[in-house]
C-alpha cells in the first residue's frame, strides 16, 4: 500500500506502508477513491506546520478523502463492500469537559487525522487503503462522483459556519476570500437561503468559482475599485458577512459594510491583527469565531450525495497519486487552482 | 372599474365601482393583475367572516395580489408605468408600542387590506385599479408570471413561520398539512437548508403538491397506516415540525415525532385543543407561534423575482375575474385544488 | 444503617439495612445531614408511583439530600471528613446520543437517584449512611445549615427553568403555583434580575412564602377576584411567564398575561389539557418546557453556599427521621406546610 | 437660571440662562436636583469633544440627572408637584429605518442631551430648571436620593451591555475596568445572577468601589501580578467577559480567559488595536458590541427606585453647582474620584 508522507518541508514522498487487511469488530477495510488537499496540507508541505504545530516524526498527510468498502468487520451494520463512502477525520473523545457540554468540536482531547497537533501525529487519509471505525464511515448516495464525496469535510466546515451566523434565510450576505473554504460558505450560504449573497477577493481568478457556487455578484476587493461601496452606504448594509481569508483589509471591509447588529463570522486565520473595535460597539455588532464542524459532516454528505447541492465547480483538477507531487505545487497556487484532488484508484 | 365585493354568506358580487385615477404625491395607479384566493377570503364567503371578526359592511375582498403600474405620482422613485409589482396587503401603523419594539407584524392598529377587522373594513386588493402608497409596490424581476408574483403575501407568511424556528440549515423538517401554506413552508424550509423535509397530511391529493414544492417524502397521516412510525422512535427523530393544519391530531403528532429540545412551530389556526404539554416539558420542546410576517414580504419578491424559487407548482387554477365566483367556490375543494387565482387583466 | 423504605402505597417503613463503611477509589462515605420530601416521594407514598412509573421492588425514597463527609477513598481531592456537601443525585450515562450532544438531562440511560423510572430501581438517599462517587458531592460553605443545602436540586431545576426563558434581566415575570418549585423559581427569577416578580396562587397559604421568597407582588387567582386582569389588558403586560402548577387554569391564565412575543415556561406537570394554541399563533409566544437541570446543581450550591440567596422561609418544618411517616403526612398537606425536611442526624 | 455650558477646552462657564416656566401641553417643568458628571463630560471639557464630535457652540452639558417636578402641563398624567423623577436624555426619532426594526438605541436621528454630535448641539441636563417632554421623565419612588436617582442612566448603559451577553445565571463574569461604568456593569451582572464576578483594573484605587458594588473577587491586572492565572488555565475558564475600558491588554487579557464558546461585551471605546482573532475562531468566541440603551431606562428607574438594588458606592463626590469647575476637575482623576455629582439646589 501507498502512502503520501511529509517528513520535512518539501520532503513529501510517495512511499510503500506495510498494509493492514483484517477489520476487527466494529471496523471497515476501505481502498481510499479521492483525497482533496487542503491548506493544511499545504503548510506540511511548504512549511513543516503552522505557529506551534510541527512535524515531529513522518506522517501520512490528508483529513478529506471518499473511500470505497474492501472489507466490513463483525456487527457492522448498514455497510457493504463496493459502498461509496466519506470518512470523518474527526475523533473527539466524547469524555472531557467539553464534549460533555456538546461541544465537541473543542474536544480537549481531539484525535484529528493528518494533524501534527498531537505527538504521535495522527496520521492521515492519503494512502491507498487503511482500516477504519465503522461510525466514521458515511455511505454517499449510489452515483455520486468520488471526488464529490471528498468535498464532506470541508464542505462540513463551511455548514458549521453558516450556523454560527445564526439563520440567514432572507439575508444579505458578504462572503470575503473565494478560496475553497470561501467558495464552499457562498455555497452554504446560498443553501440556507441568503436574500443574496456578494463574494470577495483580492484577486481576480477565484471570484469566477464563487459565482458559479452560487454568489449573486461579486467584488474586486480593490480598494480603488470601490466595488464595495454601495454596501458601505449609511451605517452598512449588509446582514451577515464571513471572513474566510483572514486578511486584515477584509475583516475591515465586514465591519465597515455590516447594518447595525449586523454579525461578522470569522473562519479564516492567520495571525493576530489591527482591528476596528470601536464600530463593533457603536454598530453593536457581532463578531463569532467559527471552529472545525460535529454534526455537520453527516448533513454534508446527506446534502451532496442527495443532489442538494452541486459542489462540482469547486474541483478545478485531479491527480493521479502516482503525480502527488505536482498536485501539491499547483494546489499552492491560487491563481492556477482552487480544489486539486488525487486519484488514488 | 369591478370590484369582487363581499356582502354576506354566499353573497358574493363582481360589482362596478368608482374608478380612482390619479395618484397624489407618492402613490400610484396600478392595474391589478392576478389575485390569490386565500383562507380568509373563503371564511368570508362561506361565513361572512370568523371568529368575532364578521363582515359589518360590503367589503372588497383579496389581498394577495399582483398589479402592473398604469401612473405613477410626484417624488416616487424606482417605479415606471409597465412594471409589475406585488402589493404589500399590511400596513402597520408604525408608532405604537409593538411596531416601537420592532414587532409591526403585530402592530396594535394595523390596517391590513381585505380584513373585517377593523371598522371600516380595510378594503381588499380583488378589483381592476386601485391606487396605492409607493412602498406597498415591490418590483418583481422582468419575465415574472403575475400570478407567482401574487404567491409574495403567502410566502412572505411561510418565510416567516420558518424563521420562527432559527435555523433549519441541515436539520430534519416535518410538515403537517399540505393546503397552500403548508406547501409554501415546505418551499421555504428546503430554500432555508433543510436537511429533508416531510410532509404530512389526513388526504392524498394535495401530498404531490407537497412533493413538488421540495417535500423530499410524503406521508398520509393515517394512524392506521403509521406513516410517521420511524419519526416517533426513541423519543422522536424530528428536529422542527410545523403545523400548518390547526388540527389537534396534527399537533399531537407533531409532539410524539420531536426528539428533546425540538422546536414545534403553530401556523395553523382552529380552537382551543387538547394539547400533551407534559411532552413539552419532558422533553423540553419548544413551541413557538407564527403571525403574518413583516421584512419577508420583500425578501419573498426578490427570491421568487430573481427565480431562485419555483412555487408555480402552487398554482392550481387561474379563473378569469368574470369567473369569480365559480373561482371560490373551486377554492374551497381541497380535493380538487391548491392555489386557485383570478386573472384581472 | 436506617433507610426510609416505599414498599407499596401507604407502606413506608424505616428500617434497618446493612451499612456499606468502606470507600472504593474514589468513592466517599457520608452520613446524610438532611433529605427534603419533593413531590414525587409524595406520590410514591401515596400512590405507588405516578403515570407508568410504578414501584416493582421495596425502594429508598429520596433525592435532595446534604450528608457529612465520614471517610474518602483513595484519589479523592477537595473533600474532607466533616465538610458538609449537597449530593447530586442525577448520574447520566455520558456516552448516549442525548449527553453527547450535550443534552446530559435528557440522557437516555439516566440513573436517578431515588426514582422508579428504571428497573432495578435507583435507591434514593433517605437513609442514614451511604456511599457516594466523589463528583456527585458538591462542598458547601462553612457555617451553612444542613437543610440549606438540601436545597440544591430543587433549586437547580429552578435555575434551570429560569434559564429556559433566556435572560428575564429587566423582565416582568409572572409565576402560576406557590409549592416549593413555584417559590423557588419566584426565588431563581428574582436572583436573575427579574424587574417585578408576581406570584400566583390558588390557595392564600402559599403565596405568604412566595412573598418571602422575593415575590414582589401576590396574587389569588380566583378569577371571581380578578387580580391579574392588570396583567391581562391589552394584549397581555407579561414578558416571562412560569406555570409551576401543572394546571389548565394556570395555563391559559398565563396566555392571557403574556405580551406579544412573550415566553411561558412550563415546569409543572400534569396530563394533557386543553390549551389556548391560537394564541400562541397571534401573540407568537413561545412556550418551553423546563425538565431537570444540568450544571444548574453546581450553581445552585455555590449561590446557596456563598449567601448571594437565602432560602430558608421555604423549610416549613424539620422532622426527626424516627418521625418520617409523620412528616410525609404533613408534606402533603399545601396548607399546613411547605417544604418538610427530615434530619437523619 | 444658571446652567452648566461648556465653550471651548478648559473653558467650562456656569452662567445666567432665560428660564422657560410655562410647560406646553404634555410637557413638565422640572428642577433639576443631581447631576453626574460623565466621561463625555470630561472629554467636552478638557478636549473641546472627541473623535470626529467637536464643540461647535456653547453648550450646556449634563445626560445623567434627576430632578424635581415644578408643574405640569395639560394632559400630563402620573406626574405631580414634588415628585422626584429621572431624566431619560435619549429621543430616537421613532421613524427611522432603525427605529422601525426595533433599534432605538441605533436611531438614525437621534436626539442625545449633552450631545455636540448633531449640530444645532442638543442642549444638555446641567443646569437649574428646564421643560421636558413628560414620556421622558421618569418618576422614582418615595425616599430615593437624588444623587441615586440620576444614577439611571448610566445604570442603564450597563442593563443594557449585560444584556447583550444574553442569560448570565449561573455565569463566571469578569469585568474589565473599574470606573463608573465597570462598577454598574459589576452591580448589573450580579443583579443578573453571575454565579461569581471577578472584577480587574490596572490600578488599586477603583477596586475597591467594584467589591462594594459586588464584585466577588477583584483583581490587579498587572501582568507580572498573575492575579488572571486561574481563569487563563486550560483554555480559559471564563463564561463571559465585560470590558469596559478599551485597552488593548485589557481585550488580549479578556480573550485569553474566555473559555471555548464564551463571550466579550466589548462596552469601552476606545480606538483599533491590535486583536487576537486567531483566538476568537479556535474557541468559537462572541464578541459583542453595546451600545447605549432603550428599554433599559426604565428598568434601572425601577431597579434603583425599589431598593433592588444600591448604588450608593459608587458617587464618591458630590458638590454644590457653585463648585462645578472643581467638580469637574475632581472627575478626571481617577486615582481620587468614582462618580461625582453636581447638586443642583
Amino acid at each position: 500500500m501507498r502512502a503520501v508522507v511529509a517528513y520535512a518541508p518539501h520532503d513529501l514522498r510517495l512511499e510503500e506502508r506495510p498494509e493492514e487487511v483484517e477489520p476487527d469488530e466494529g471496523q471497515v477495510l476501505v481502498r481510499i477513491a479521492a483525497g482533496g488537499i487542503c491548506g493544511s496540507d499545504l503548510h506540511y508541505y511548504h512549511n513543516g506546520g503552522f505557529g506551534t504545530v510541527r512535524l515531529k516524526e513522518p506522517m501520512i498527510l490528508g483529513h478529506e478523502a471518499s473511500a470505497v468498502v474492501a472489507a466490513v468487520g463483525k456487527g457492522v451494520e448498514g455497510l457493504a463492500t463496493g459502498d461509496l463512502v466519506a470518512i470523518n477525520p474527526s475523533m473527539p473523545c466524547g469524555q472531557c469537559e467539553e464534549c460533555q457540554r456538546g461541544l465537541r468540536n473543542h474536544c480537549n482531547d481531539m484525535v484529528f487525522r493528518g494533524s501534527a497537533m498531537r505527538f504521535p501525529h495522527a496520521q492521515g487519509l492519503f494512502r491507498e487503503t487503511m482500516i477504519v471505525r465503522s461510525d466514521l464511515l458515511h455511505p454517499v448516495g449510489r452515483g455520486v462522483a468520488a471526488g464529490l464525496a471528498a468535498l464532506a469535510e470541508p464542505f462540513a466546515v463551511c455548514l458549521h459556519a453558516v450556523k454560527q451566523a445564526g439563520s440567514v434565510l432572507g439575508k444579505t450576505v458578504l462572503v470575503f476570500g473565494c478560496g475553497p473554504i470561501g467558495c464552499l460558505t457562498i455555497a452554504a450560504a446560498r443553501l440556507a437561503g441568503a436574500r443574496r449573497v456578494i463574494a470577495c477577493d483580492v484577486v481576480e481568478a477565484p471570484l469566477a468559482t464563487g459565482e458559479r457556487l452560487g454568489a449573486d455578484e461579486v467584488v474586486l476587493n480593490d480598494p480603488e475599485a470601490g466595488g464595495l461601496s454601495p454596501y458601505k452606504a449609511g451605517r452598512g448594509r449588509i446582514d451577515v458577512a464571513f471572513d474566510c481569508s483572514g486578511h486584515p483589509a477584509a475583516v475591515a471591509s465586514a465591519i465597515d459594510c455590516l447594518r447595525p447588529r449586523g454579525i461578522l463570522v470569522a473562519v479564516g486565520l492567520s495571525g493576530s491583527m489591527p482591528f476596528p473595535l470601536p464600530f463593533v460597539v457603536t454598530k453593536e455588532l457581532t463578531v463569532v469565531g467559527s471552529f472545525r464542524f460535529d454534526t455537520e459532516f453527516a448533513e454534508a454528505v446527506d446534502l451532496i450525495g442527495s443532489g442538494r447541492i452541486d459542489l462540482s465547480p469547486l474541483i478545478s483538477h485531479t491527480y493521479s497519486v502516482d503525480r502527488v507531487i505536482e498536485a501539491f505545487d499547483l494546489a499552492g497556487d491560487r491563481s492556477q487552482s482552487m480544489k486539486v484532488q488525487i486519484d488514488f484508484r
